[in-house]
């Protein structure tokens, strides 16, 4: 199969110049060649043609930490402290949750991720067969890691978990990847961690972990080790040998940049979680200047409420100017870089997140003449990051198949998810009225 | 004329409790009749009649300030030191803006505000009489006022200004009010400030003014004066028997709070403006609690780059909670409130920003069924503020009229608004490369 996209405005992609009036070829999964429409010619066998004229292209979106069926869970509970969030409302609800459900809020969340302009997403969850079964038919990437947590899913747990990594590890065409996801330092402890270390490192999988999230769960370790979370693990030799991607790190001590440094550790930002949940600022603009890979994430929509990588890149930016008083601190160039070869980067899959030839098709076109968004047209980067919103994502290509065209899901029956989803969400909720 | 809105799935307005399957009757200007589905058949006579099945129905949203026909520079100069992005990039574009640009691109900022719910704005810029003219074509409510900086506009300027302000009061049907904007203390003297006040007390007209912006404004004050901005200005009796609407108050020195809350001063608060410019954080928190009454802005799009006052309000409430490090802080209903009827009070506009009966017929058709944001249906008001995007603002009335249906303008050509905003940006713009 052959796509051909002509009359491409703009193409936007880390570390390449801007580059306009072109055409990309896509063959298979790969883009086979960009050029110049003056050079459009040279191409004469092909499928099928898109016209992308007043339109611009760029990598697709990559949302590195986020729990995807939490859609069940979305407006559920919202501005209430941390601990009675979790207790009375969060995990009162996920205890109910079933796997059929977790199907269909993931089912709600590929939804939204299609229409905002995510093409690969990171998730950390329960019931990772039904997961992987939404992402295959989607036609989305997906990076599954089954969570664990020792109190809750022990030895038969992590077995069950390392038998899903291993199953569904480059299935769908090589759409999925998995790794392994001990929760948290605090969830999990010292042998379990090293044990699904160990088990990672054998299996040639990486490692999702949450660390350094709240002031609270620092404090702690501090108090009870005499170190912070990320020194712990460091000290546990849990960095060494894996490919780590480790979400939050909003607080750092004395020394662990330095050891996420040196541990090549990637981190997942969630500039909205850290807000909502009032956890605070990560500092992003230290990890970029001192080549720590940091690409974005929304966490779970319960404290976000939303999966919109435009937003997020957005509240990313904003805050780190916030946080260093400083307007130049992570701009659009940044950001770009941020929401796609740093994602790609931080998942450890190669060939994504640049538009360039013999990379994956996962792609973007952004319809800039519809809304009034990219008017004028001044810098278009600048207007899709600080002015646009997910009316102006017209197609969304994913492993060179159209996804979504003209704003309209091509493989997914929206409705049919709608209403599986509420209703599943509502049952639950009835449970506690 | 007389509009009846049937099957509204629910009515939220500030200090009311959600209305379940209701209503609204509009006649002429103003809401006539709320009531339950089940009274409907005592309604017989109306000219139109609007389904709302699966919306719910909410004041529109009211921006408290800005300078809309900075469209033209949207995405001109981002993520630049302050004093290298005013004195390079937006005083040199800004000096070659002729009043048929301001018309142009105020249009283009009055698409964007209807299309993301916007039914009132509150401007501060030049050439009055040319926004005067869009806000009447357009059907917008607006409180316009031409800032004066001293240096620039002197008694000239003056003059003109409170001749614009006393023609345009309570022009287009009532829908357009006018003020007095001295544009800051740092920019107009002693003696032009009293000046000013005292032309607006006898007029009866509002003043709005920027105000302790940015820490350097603060602390230039404290140095010259020994005082803060705040405190300089009530020192001069500058908010005595006025209506003042005061932008940004960021940054506060003991005892101002005190004066805002004294002298009753309205603070129009724009989060993303501050965050863009990295001038910090207001205390809304602290003015809620003191009953200071605060309202939201998105300032003008090259520091934004959005008029989306949903984008506004989600801003709003998360930088609180990371201000007070409080999840608690500033919550859907305070933002509610905040978007709505305290952006009335702020610019002193009665019988606006409430659906109630008897008010002014300013609201908007949010369509719940039609995205994902919405999806499940656990809490509307939330869905809205944390998850949607303005592809759910579906109908648009304002003063009765409906000025935009199924995402549609009635009113405005927005083709011919794009093309004329765009030509004249980037001819200005082409000045300088
Ligand atoms: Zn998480
Ligand atoms: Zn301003």
């Amino acid at each position: 199969m052959r796509i051909l996209i002509k009359n491409i405005d703009e193409i936007h992609s880390s570390g390449t110049k801007v580059r306009q009036e072109q055409f990309i070829l896509i063959e298979d999964n790969k883009i086979k060649r960009i050029d110049k429409m003056t050079k459009i010619d040279e191409i004469s066998d092909y499928d099928r043609i898109i016209d992308a004229d007043g339109m611009i292209a760029l990598p697709g979106f990559i949302n590195t930490h986020t729990h995807a069926a939490m859609t069940l869970m979305r407006a559920y509970a919202d501005d209430m402290p941390l601990d009675q969030w979790l207790q009375n409302k969060i995990w009162p609800f996920e205890s109910k949750i079933k796997p059929d459900d977790i199907y269909w809020g993931t089912a709600l969340a590929v939804v939204e991720m299609i229409k905002t302009g995510t093409t690969t997403f990171s998730d950390m969850y329960f019931a990772v067969d039904k997961i992987a079964e939404i992402v295959d038919q989607s036609g989305m990437r997906a990076v599954l890691s089954e969570g664990l947590i020792e109190a809750n899913d022990g030895q038969e747990g992590l077995k069950k978990s390392l038998n899903y990594a291993l199953k569904y590890n480059n299935s769908a065409e090589g759409r999925i990847k998995t790794m392994m996801a001990p929760h948290a330092p605090y969830t999990c402890g010292r042998d379990y961690l090293l044990q699904i270390k160990e088990l990672a490192r054998e299996n040639n999988l990486g490692l999702h972990i949450h660390l350094s999230e709240s002031k609270n769960e620092v404090n702690n370790f501090l108090q009870q080790y005499q170190k912070s979370p990320i020194k712990y693990l460091a000290d546990l030799d849990f960095f060494d040998d894996n490919h780590i991607l480790a979400a939050h790190c909003v607080h750092l001590e004395a020394g662990d940049l330095e050891i996420l440094k040196e541990k090549n550790v990637h981190v997942a930002h969630n500039p909205m979680s850290n807000a909502k949940l009032a956890n605070g600022i990560a500092p992003v603009r230290e990890y970029l200047k001192n080549e720590i890979n940091v690409a974005l994430g929304t966490d779970g929509v319960s404290s976000n409420n939303s999966l919109a990588m435009l937003k997020e890149a957005k509240m990313a930016s904003y805050l780190q100017k916030i946080k260093y008083q400083d307007p130049t601190a992570v701009d659009t160039k940044s950001m770009l870089k941020i929401l796609t070869v740093n994602g790609a980067e931080a998942l450890g899959i190669k060939k994504l997140g640049l538009l360039e030839e013999n990379q994956l098709a996962d792609l973007l076109l952004i319809d800039t003449k519809k809304d009034s968004f990219f008017y004028p047209h001044h810098n278009n980067l600048s207007n899709l990051f600080y002015a646009a919103d997910s009316r102006s994502i017209d197609t969304v290509i994913i492993d060179g198949k159209v996804i979504m065209e003209s704003s309209e899901l091509k493989r997914l029956d929206q409705e049919k998810i709608f209403y599986e989803a509420e209703k599943r969400a509502l049952k639950i909720a009835a449970n506690f009225n």
